[in-house]
């Protein structure tokens, strides 16, 4: 039986790292390849976690306009001598920063995004860039039917103008769109827009060693447990 | 054998009005079927002929930043009258103006786009808004790696905000970006810009009634009869 937002839901916008793609994981394989000196859990967090204050820097008019990819790329310049990596040249930044652009799916990804699409507009709404999210897609054949960005709105999440953003690029009422994402902060601000919310758990994303609590909290839709899940839910 | 550009183009960013859809044939068919009594063939030439003056009011600052839906809609209430339908309601005015979203691909954009796609990212880059473009390629099968639009650089082309928009979004010079289109004035702006373009053949753009000289102008890298021929030149 169809659950009831399958008929007001036109479109479901994805947040993608961690919800869509693993970024720990990602980076931690990749790490293991290029330095397997490094410890590839505690870098991989490093990096991540300068990330929200970048942003913030970027929203509070401290920095300009700033794509993801630079801000990046900034963070991995502070962290690598924490890691031994002081000595590592320009082409050799400018690769490992684009490992971003190469992050893997989660394993129900690739089949959660492609069945809801049969029923729903699949698109991005990350904070990650337009070129960054277009290079991950195509490598991994998520198959986006647009690929949407804070770049396009020059707003990062949460600034309302993101989910706001995607409401109006489709001429549709917030509560027309649902966000599919694994963090509730996330969540909780487009919700205050009006736009519908699925909850995904990713207890991993911050790797095996540091479990994230994925307990349901009040507000959100749904919750499930993969985009796998959130396709059944949907009837797709 | 490997066309030489194969391997320094890494972008193919396409024209999408008249170049990948036939918006003349489209609208005369569903002209044909909602108000059979109206000239379709002029109905569709004088819609379109309304489109790049509203365009230029919103370049030359007379109107602010405004959607090509805005402009087609305001386009098609200055026509309506003069094809005896000024008296059409709201609802059935928002349903002609979004035959833009439901434009057919020529014969050949399908197979020409998807093999283009295997070696190629392949965008649009149009002055259509993001929401058309994504409803368009949804409906028609159109595989978009990501739906660029002057909407993303708030510039409608030929202004070379637009084309550099793309280069700056993947991080390449714009040598490594190839425009294709059907008109040499978009394809020269392009070039203009330091792009490389492929032009394509489209006699009937403008209806079966009105062929348009489609022969080869100097300049452009390629000169092609289809999409699919562009796949065929390029190795794909």
């Amino acid at each position: 039986m169809d659950h009831p937002l399958s008929s007001t839901v036109k479109v479901l916008a994805f947040d993608v790292f961690g919800t869509v793609v693993d970024w720990h994981g990602s980076i931690v394989r990749e790490m293991a390849q290029r330095h397997p000196q490094v410890d590839g859990d505690a870098f991989a967090r490093a990096w991540r976690a300068g990330y929200r204050p970048a942003m913030a820097r970027v929203m509070n008019g401290e920095l300009g306009w700033t794509r993801i990819d630079e801000l990046h790329r900034m963070i991995l310049d502070e962290i690598l001598p924490q890691f031994g990596l002081g000595g590592l040249g320009e082409a050799q930044r400018q690769e490992i920063n684009r490992v971003w652009h190469r992050l893997a799916p989660w394993p129900d990804s690739l089949e959660g995004v492609t069945r809801l699409k049969r029923r729903f507009t699949v698109c991005t709404l990350s904070n990650g860039n337009l070129g960054l999210l277009t290079n991950m897609a195509k490598r991994s054949g998520l198959p986006w039917d647009c690929v949407l960005s804070a770049e396009v709105f020059r707003a990062y999440k949460p600034d309302p103008a993101a989910y706001l953003g995607v409401a109006k690029v489709f001429d549709l009422a917030p509560q027309e769109v649902m966000l599919v994402a694994a963090h509730h902060d996330d969540l909780a601000a487009a919700r205050g827009c009006g736009l519908r919310t699925a909850y995904v758990e990713r207890r991993t994303e911050f790797g095996p060693a540091h479990p994230k609590d994925v307990s349901p909290q009040p507000g959100n839709d749904l919750h499930c447990t993969s985009i796998v899940h959130v396709a059944e839910t949907l009837g797709c």
